[in-house]
Parts: structure tokens; sequence; C-alpha cells
């Protein structure tokens, strides 16, 4: 008759848009765990098994590493070749980028790297002209209409086929890994066009980067591989686990950072993060970055490696405030550009690009060129600028260089390409194709802190005899090097925007090799934090959650009111009574009434209205299941039958009356209780910690109500507004 | 009347050896932040104490990285002049060490960096020889003489005046940040005294390292300054969240690595580690690695860097188990040896260490020179012995060195030199002085990574021809690099001590300068904490606090077996029923009788011993405080007054009863409950993530009985013994 003792098929998963139990999750991978642990003991096949359920987790790794690794190689050489298609083609063989078709070729000298026979522009081929106005215009439209043709195409495959392959991504994984579901945003179909989408965006020359969805594509890798095995499949908190690892190997692929990549995943995407996961993580971008070096797409280092002797912290300070300005204001233009707008804003991109060496090359050669000091060697546009008036040093005691007119002229071309990159990207972030904010941004800070740069060692150059600067020059060496304020520009700027630290640090000195400038750009990091939290309390991500409403427990987030949970928890005063069942007096007509009537996700089981004693709680989706099946199988089953929750079956009045029908199998006995008078904080901690999904409150003993994800998010949200004053003193 | 309505002294300070109970701290401390709040509003005076107050944890930060830095620069220069004073002295002044007595010199030749006229042997300066047995064997007994005279200072000064200061300390400040009382263990006197006897310890020779009891000395530091903030000194929360940032800059400095020092808190030490405190670590890190660069005790880089060409992660595989071996006898030795036995180690340890040139220098100079790759222009003794026989290298395209005679040698002394660190090392820790693992670990595993490493540069150059080498060693390059080896194996050999992963490969990169040997070093890490776990689940320092019996709670125990709360609860069946307090019907004298009889840290009240519904809980040193306050100052309140908890007075049956006591202000109306059904594996969660004290234990609103965080810590060692086997499958 206790049918229900076998299990019955997928009621374990949870609605779409709704938010998981985490305390549920884990408590039924234990379960899990512990029949295969007591199944191991039976037989070798069953010991065998239960191993490789144990050492699953790090093939997933293995796996989510090897594969993010080759997608991450796959569009760097798609994206490097196809924005060289924007200018040229390479006769030897057209799918090889600029780079490749030169270095093939045997007749290139050391200053033309970039130019050799076997590359022509456009113009050289149609027209066998490549000087003059003619080839310039031809050039400059064909490389529009290339543009324009990349991001028609991304936006178009991103609107027919997955609408979830749009923006970074990073703010929606912040809340899948938070508990909620959101279907279908990690599928895929969402992975395969967010890959193609995302190498016909940066292509198109958009300033976007390719960093944040690498994030959002290694997730989906990871949720791919969560399919093979059911220990994964089948339980969403061991699923998230596997999540935050992949975001740590999109990460490490990203920037070639796998430090930085567990440390973005620990500091700014997950929610929970045990150890186990920090190591699997550690592994998964191990592994990720490992295959990206196989690949090899670029060469040996992934941006240039800069060595500088001397730096002040002293500029950072400055440096900041200014560039937040332009940071800050991205947040409230998010998501407000309708799909078309994509083409317009590559039109505009596009055209102003072009004349400008500075914004026509993709953003991160300009970020490498920028972080770049200037050997004698160098033969980057930037650098002979400087450098020519070097060769021609004065004898003197102050080893700085004099600035040629050919630096003041790249300061107008990069304070130019400064304003344009901030304007443009503000209209850029948000629109509905694959986009990242870390490139974009690291490249403001560049410029800004490249133009800094320059302009303090001129300063130094001009005005040796200043106090600053004289106990700061020594002879015998550059005493500023434009290049590191470039870097610390573009920690600072991508700091303000994400409100990183650690993982901001590790990653820029994974990403430079930078590593004797740890302490300046701890300083920065620490500095534009300060500085934008004086602004707003919010880094990007959790202005994005916040513009579309997902139910974000933000960890940082600290509840100062003085609130109870009485408070808070429903139902209120002057709304109907909490919808309980009693242990043994319900019938199931009555249930199903109560599922009809009400949309809640759960019912709390009392021992009778009067005691209003609880005992336990009892969800939705399972209720409703076990109705249904019972309906079906279970003979005797009407609908004046009464339902049971106690251990033994109710006392029959009379023979006559219908077969009980028990559902103890799927009471929760343990459901979360505080009592009425836990200030909001505890249960806010509470909730945060341990993931519930709703909790109940009694009073001595006695159900009063219950508090749901959503309502304490609520109540944050209202108490939030009626004292803005007071998040200044977190 | 209700006088208690006054906050009353003290009675927020835990008892020493108790468990502090976090979410009280932290409701605390919101409401004197709330308190703050408030006032800031009514005046300016207000608004810049509540500012001040904000910031109050960063300047804090501050003042913990700036002395923490400049102790380490003091313990750093000390031990250099103290270790060097053991051979001789100079001349010139007496207070400088070898290295700054022979900079100060003029007369000093490239080759001859260690010797100058200034510094002089102790035999030369007492007989004018320096060379002949005469000479050695006084030099010989001047040295053991010295290292006796420091260890025995070292030992008698932790005996007398600071028990605490001994050991490495990391195993208690995790047991005290996971919110144990030890008091003393971070006081003054410690500071001092483990300050100036890891001085004496590490020059004395023995085996053993600063960097574990730098952690305890910044701890000390930081406990040091929240007594002058009442927002940390009142708080055993947050107090604990500077402590976590000391440590972060304990390690900052002791291996000048401040992001290694961050993740090592954050992996290895800390409980409680909110997102704040990562940034405030960073900070504080960051002032720490700043000052001790200012006071730069070894000039600019604390190991030397080293560049390598070729690396192959195949080899751990071999050196991981190998180097284990003697690393996991380590734990079964902890603290038998009686104190006097220091002298007895010490006198060994000099007298060994000695006559071979590996051991006699300081153990960091030793692993520098391991790391070392051989230059041409190497003057250090391993690679001379390397070098020779290079010079005259055969025009071949094998580019790497055959090995002399003295190659051979060397390899002698380190294998002599590997089994003496191992045994002594067993036998040093755990001694009653300051002594840290790392060092000495870091120098077994580069010890024998240096031995492998140049059997398998041999192997290669003698037999070129096998496949293995055919593909990796390309001519025009070394193929193997024995430096590599050797800080491969001493990461590999740290791992499997400390069970680190991230933050040791964080802070050996930092350590070395070698960002490009991630991927070996992180392979390293990964697998010496597979073959560990394989030994053994737990680390030394997880150890240690199991043979110290403290009550932690390990975040990384998972805790599978299927036992419920009630299994655990006490009292148990055969027990008599749990003590508790009636909201209303108990006297002042019942309360002092059952707080007399009992030992239990609180009592929980119910509405009446019938009902079992419980209201609240009280804490046993707040009962006993406000009992005694009443009795003194408020009239009427004798042994037969009623005690009451409920919020109106309750029904005084006759007029000459005495006078009520009001005792609600110190009831704690949200105590924390689970019902008898949950799973022991929610409540170990439950506790370790909201780090209570204790839980109550319900059944249908009814108290059942109470579990306390030293009955679950029982309860899971009893399950571990039962079941060794689990432990394989986490």
């Amino acid at each position: 008759m206790d049918f229900l003792d076998e299990p019955f098929p997928d009621v374990s998963t949870y609605e779409d848009f709704h938010t998981i139990d985490w305390l549920r999750e884990k408590s039924r991978d234990t379960d899990r765990h512990r029949k295969i642990t007591i199944k191991s003991k039976e037989s070798y096949w069953e010991l065998i098994k239960s191993l490789l359920d144990a050492w699953s987790g790090w093939v997933v790794m293995l796996l989510i590493g090897m594969l993010t690794g080759t997608l991450a190689g796959v569009i760097d050489l798609a994206v490097d070749w196809m924005t060289d298609l924007k200018e040229g083609v390479c006769l030897s063989a057209f799918y090889y980028s600029r780079e490749q078709c030169c270095w093939t070729s045997n007749e290139t000298t050391f200053d033309d790297r970039d130019k050799c026979p076997q590359w022509q522009k456009w113009a050289e081929l149609m027209t066998g002209h490549s000087e003059g106005a003619g080839a310039y215009v031809l050039n400059y439209f064909l490389y529009v209409l290339w543009a324009l043709l990349f991001s028609f195409l991304a936006v178009s495959l991103v609107r027919v086929f997955a609408p979830y392959a749009c923006g970074s991504g990073i703010p929606e994984i912040k809340t899948i890994l938070s508990g909620f579901i959101i279907r279908g945003y990690l599928g895929k179909w969402t992975l395969l066009i967010k890959t193609v989408t995302l190498v016909l965006a940066v292509s198109s020359g958009l300033s976007l980067g390719k960093e944040g969805p690498l994030v959002h594509v290694a997730c989906c890798c990871g949720n791919l591989f969560c399919s093979l095995f059911s220990k994964y499949s089948k339980n969403e908190g061991k699923r998230r686990e596997v999540l935050s690892a992949a975001a740590a190997a999109g990460v490490s692929v990203a920037f070639g950072a796998p430090i930085g990549g567990v440390l973005f995943s620990l500091e700014e995407v997950s929610y929970y993060f045990p150890l186990k996961t920090l190591w699997r993580s550690f592994f998964a971008a191990l592994v990720a970055a490992f295959t990206l070096r196989a690949i090899n797409p670029f060469g040996n280092s992934r941006l240039v490696l800069f060595y500088v002797e001397y730096h002040t912290p002293w500029y950072m300070a400055e440096l900041v405030p200014f560039i937040l300005l332009g940071v800050r204001r991205k947040t409230t233009l998010l998501g407000k550009y309708p799909v078309l707008e994509v083409i317009v804003i590559t039109g505009i991109t596009a055209v102003l690009a072009f004349p400008n060496p500075y914004t026509r090359r993709s953003t991160s050669e300009l970020i490498s060129e920028l972080f770049n000091d200037c050997g004698a060697l160098e033969s980057s546009q930037l650098c002979d600028y400087v450098n020519n008036p070097n060769m021609s040093r004065p004898v003197d005691d102050i080893p700085d260089r004099p600035a040629g007119p050919g630096v003041y002229s790249a300061l107008w071309q990069l304070a130019l390409a400064l304003i344009f990159k901030i304007v443009i990207t503000i209209f850029t972030f948000g629109m509905k194709i694959p986009s990242g904010l870390f490139i974009p941004s690291m490249a403001v800070g560049a410029i800004a802190g490249r133009i800094v740069g320059i302009a303090v060692e001129q300063m130094a150059y001009h005005h040796h005899d200043w106090i600053i600067f004289k106990n700061w020059c020594r002879p015998g060496a550059d005493c500023v090097t434009p290049g590191l304020y470039a870097m610390v520009g573009a920690a600072a700027c991508l700091g303000g925007v994400t409100r990183m630290t650690v993982s901001l640090v590790v990653i820029m000195f994974e990403l430079t090799g930078g590593l004797e400038y740890i302490v300046p750009l701890m300083a920065a990091a620490v500095t534009s934090k300060w500085v934008a939290d004086a602004f707003g309390k919010e880094g990007i991500y959790e202005s994005h959650i916040q513009l579309n409403g997902y139910p974000y427990l933000d960890v940082r987030d600290e509840f100062t009111h003085r609130t109870l949970a009485t408070d808070v928890m429903r139902p209120r005063r002057s709304e109907p009574p909490l919808a309980v069942l009693t242990q043994d007096s319900t019938t199931v007509e009555d249930v199903e009434t109560l599922i009809k009537d009400t949309d809640y996700n759960g019912f709390p089981v009392v021992v009778s209205r009067e005691s209003e004693r609880l005992i336990g709680f009892v969800q939705r989706r399972e209720l409703t299941v076990a109705i249904k099946t019972a309906r079906q199988k279970q003979d005797g089953v009407v609908s004046s039958s009464v339902v049971y929750f106690t251990e033994d079956n109710p006392q029959v009045a009379e023979a006559c009356d219908p077969q009980p029908l028990k559902l103890r199998r799927i009471l929760n006995l343990s459901p979360f209780t505080v009592t009425d008078h836990t200030p909001m904080e505890t249960v806010v901690d509470i909730f945060r910690k341990l993931g519930l999904r709703q909790c109940l409150v009694t009073r001595s003993g006695r159900l009063l109500g219950i508090i749901t994800k959503k309502d304490v998010l609520r109540h944050m949200a209202q108490m939030m507004n009626q004292d803005p004053e007071s998040i200044m003193f977190n």
C-alpha cells in the first residue's frame, strides 16, 4: 500500500525562475553518496563504480578545462583572422591573419613586420593601388562594410536562435550560482551561438571584450559536461559547484591568468564556494590554461611583458576619480537599446574608429601597446613618436626623454580615442550581442593612464628641479614610465567597474608578468574600490542584477536595520491566515483546492489548527505529483480520503470511510524555523549562508508565518530606500 | 524597578577555553553600529565620530601592517647578524652581519664576496690562525657553544615568561579564529617573548623556520591594536576579522608574498572570511610588505629569482611520494619532548650541521642556492661543482653539462643533508620554542628535488638517445634545470605538509618570481595534495589541533553519516531530563541551585514544564551576573522571589509574596532550533556556517534537548572511528 516508498520521478527538479533549496540539495547528495558507499562494499564492480563516482568531479573539471581552452583558442584565432579581414586578405592562404601571413613570408624585414607582399589591403587587391585618397576611401568603405556585416550577422543569430547569448552573462551567472534557475541560459544552443556571435561581435570592431562572454561560454561547457554524470545533472547544488569552477576556467583562458580566474570566481561570481571547489577550480583553470597554451594562438605571451624600473604610488589618487566619472554612467544606460541599434552603433564605431590608428586596431592590441615600455628597438607607432627625440638624448643627469612633436600628436590621438571609447562603450554595453566590459574598461583606463604618464614624464623632464621629481629621479634611469601608468590606470578602471580587488591584482600581474608592481597595483585596486564605493555601493554586475530584478541575495550587503522576523513574515496582520495542512485531518479534496487556489511553493504541516504546532513542511510540487500518482495508482483514494502525515494510520472512525493516503514520505520533517523575535539581520544571514528558500516563523512553539527569499529581498529593498544614508556606514 | 534596562558590565565576554557565539557577536555589532548611525544624525561631532568608527578598521589594518613589517624587518636583521655571530665577528662594527661587513669593505673581490679582512672567524680572532685543524676545531667548538647558548636562552625565556610562545602557533590561531577563546595566547607578553625567542631559535641553527611564528607575531600585533578600538576589543567576532587580516600580513612579510598571504589566510587559517575581510587583509598585507621593503633587510629580493627554459611535469609524480614518507611521520611525534631536550637537539644539530656546508648555513640561504640556476658567473659552491666541467663543454648537439667529480661529492653532501634535515626536523618540531615548519619542509623538498634534478640531468646527458629525452631536449638549450626540480620539490613537500594548494602556488611564485612556472607548480600542488590525502586526510595543522583536543569544526570535513539530531542531542535516554527554566514559575533560589549543580553554559526557558514550549535561551554567565546584581541593588529580591521572563508581570497570588525579578532583558528570544528529525549533516552545516555554540532540539514545537558544539565534535569523532573507510569517498 505504501507505494510512496518507491521514489517517484522528477520531483526533485525545480521550476524555471525559481530558487533552489541548498540545504535540501546538499542532503540529497549526501543520501546518494551514502547509498554508493554502502553498495561499494557489496562487490568489486560497485567499488569501482563508487571510485569512478568519487573521481567524476575531477573528470568533469578536466573536460571543462580542455573544451574551454580549445574554444578560447579557436575564438582567438578566428577573431584575429576576421579583424584583419576588415582591412585586407592574405594571398597565400585566405585563412591566415596578417601576422600569420607575414610570419610565413620570408620577405619580411624587422621594421615592416606588419607589411609583406602576401598581405594585401582590399584597395590594393581590387585596384592595384595601395596609396592615395581613392585607396584610402575604398579601404575605409570596406572596413565599415565588413564591420556592419559581422555585427548584423551577430545580432541576427542571437535574436533568432539564442536570445540568452547576449551581453556578458556574468550577472546572470552570478544569479544562477546563487541558486536561481534560468532554463536554457547555459544550454548547448546558447553555447554554440554565443561562441559564433562572440567572434563576429569582437571582429566587427565594436567596443566590447571577449572576456565576460568567455566566462559564459565556459559555464555552458560546465553545464554540458554536468549532463554526463547524474551526480551533477540531478543535483542543482552540485551542478553549481561545477559551474563555479567553470567560471574560473573561463577567466583563466580569457586573460591567461589561471590563479586570477580562481580568485575571480571566488571573489566576484560564486555564492557557495567550499574549499573542495577551490581545488577543483584550480585544476580546471590549470587544464584550460594548458590547453590554450598548447593551441598557442598568439605566440608565447598574450600581452607583452614589460619591465620598468621606478614607480611611485602617489599619482593613483589623481588618476582614479577622473576615470570613474565615465565609469559610473554606464550603469544607468543598461539594456535600453533595441536590437536594430546594433547596426547603427557598429556603423558609427567603424566610421569613427578607422581614421584614428589607436581605435582602428583591436582593443587588446591597443592595450598591449599602451602597457609597453618604449625600448630602443620598439617599432610600435606610439613609441616611434616618443623614441625619435630620445635617440638624440642630451647628455644630462636627468635621463628622461624630451617630447618631440610626435608625442604631442600621439597625445591628441589618444585623447580623442579616450573620449570615443568612453562614449561608444556606454552605448555598446547592453546591446543584444555578446559583449564583455573588461577589455573596454581596461582600454579606457590604459589610455587615460598613458596620457597622464606622458604628462608626468614631460613635467619631470622640463622641471627636474621640482622637489617631488628631485627625490624621485635618480641619474642613470628613467624616472617615469608611461607604460606603468597605463597599467595602473587599466587596473583602477577595471576595479572601479567591477569592484574586484584581490582577483584584479592577480589577473593584472598574471596578464603583464609585472610581479614587481604588486604594490602600486594593490594600491590602485584599493583606491579605486574606495572611490567607486563613495559614488555607489554596487559594481556593474550587481547593478545589472538589480535592473533585471533577479532574486540575488548579495553576500556583501550588510543588513543593519532593526527589524524583526515578525515584521517581514507573511501573512501580515491584514492578510488571511497562513495556508497550512494538518497532519491527519485534511482530505485530498482540501489539498487539491489549496493547490489550485494558491501559488505558494509549499505548505507547513501542523498538528492541528488549534495547537498550531509545526511538524513539517511539504513542497507544492511534490504534493501535486504525489496526489496525482496516488489517484491513478492507489486503489481507494478518492476526494474524501484523508491525507495524513503521521507515522501511524489515523484512527478511522468508521469502516466505510475511504482509504486514507499516507504522505509522510514527502514531508520534510526538518523545516527551518526562527522565532518571531529573531532580528532580520540574523534571518538574512541564515538565508545567505544556508541558501534557504523559505523559513517558518514560530513563537513559543506555535507556527506564526513564513518568510521566503523574495520576502527577504523585498524587505531589504524597502529598508534601503527608506534610509539610503545608512549604506554609507558599512 | 527594571534596572536591567541599563547595560551591565562585562557580561558579553566569554570564559577562557570557551567558544564564542558568532551570531550573537554579529548582532551585538549591528546594534552598536545602529546606535552610532542614529547618533550621527544628532550633531557634527557625532557624525565625525561615526566616520572615524567606520574607518577604524582600515586604521587598525594600517597599524598592523606597519608593526608587522617592522618586526619582520628587525627579526630578519637580528637573525642575519646572530647566525653569522656563531662563526665570527665583524671588526669594523660588531653589529654587522658578514654580508653587511663585507659590503662596506672596499677590499672585496667578486669571487670572495663572503671573505674580507674586517670579517674574522673566531679562531682567527683568538689565535691569529685562520687555517689548520686547530682553527677548525676551535671554530667548530664555538659554533656549537653559541648555538647552545641561543637555544638555552630561547627555551628559558619561553618557559619562564610566555609558555604560549612555543611552536608555530598556526594551529592555535586556526582554533582561535574558529571562535575558541585562549586567553593570553595573543597577548603583549607572548608578542615580546615570541619575537625575541624566534630570533634566538632561528639563529641557533635548529631546523626550524620563522614563517609560522611570524604569523603568530602578526596576530599578536592584531590583537594589540584591537584593544585601541572598542569596536574590536569588545566584540570577539569583529576581533577575529582583524586577526584573519593580521595572519595575512604575517605571511606577507614572512615570504614577501602579499597576495599569497591573503590566500593563505583564506584557505588555511580563517574560519569566517567575508569579502570585507578579504579587502582589509589585502590592505594589511600590502602595508606590511611595503614596510618591510622600506626596511629592506636583505637587499631587493628575498630569494634569488631564477630563470630556466624547459620543464616537464612528469617527474613530480615520482618526487612527491618519497618526500611524503618523511612528512607524515612528523604528526605522530608532536609534543612528546620535554623542555630540556631542546639543549640536546641543539647540540646534536650544531655538531652534525657544522661539517656539511649545506647544513651549516641558514636554511633560507640553502633553499635560495638550491633554487638557483647555475650561470657562468655563479660563485656558489654547488654551481662551482657543476660549472667547472661545463667550461670545457664538448661541441655537441646536446647542450647539457657532464657531471664532474665535484657534482658527485655535492650529491653525497646533499643526500646526507637530506637525511639529516628529515630526521632533525621531526625531532625539532614540537619543542617548546618558536618553530615554523615551512622553511624546513621546503628545504627537505628542495634538497630532494635538486638531487633528482641532477640525476635526470645526467641521465639526459649520458643517454640522450632515449626516447623521453629526445623529444624533450632540443639543441641549443639546457633541457633539464635542477633548480626548477628543487623549486617544484619544495612546493610539493610544503603542499604535502600543509595541504595548501592555491595559496601555496601563489606564495611560491611570489617568492621566486617564477611566473612562468605556474603550470608545473600547480601540477605539483595538486599532485602532492592527492598523494598526501591518500595517506591521511589531515594536514599538519589539523593533526596538531586534534592532538591538542581543541574544539575545531573543520570546514573541510564532510559529514556523511545517516544520524539525526535526536541521536546526538542531550539528554540521552538514560540521562536526567534537560535543565530548563520556566518563564514565570522559577524562584531565585531554584535558579541559584541550578547554576551551582550544573556546569552548562546556558539554560532554555520554556512556558511550563508540562507544555515544554520553548520561548528562549539564557546564558549562564548573564544569569549569574543578573541575579547577583539584583540581589545587591534591587530591593525586595530574596531567594523566594519569582524570576520571570515574560513581558508582563506574573500574576502575584498574594500581596505578601516577595518582589518578582524580571529577567526578560537577558533572555535570548531567538534561540536556534532544529527538529529532532534534522539530519546531522545539516546540523553540522548550520554549526559551521553560522558559528553556533549550541542549538536546541524540538519536536512539534516541544523542547526535547540541546546540542552543543562539543556534542557535534564528539559525535563526528565517534562516527569517524566507527567507519574510517568512509573518508575515502569524499
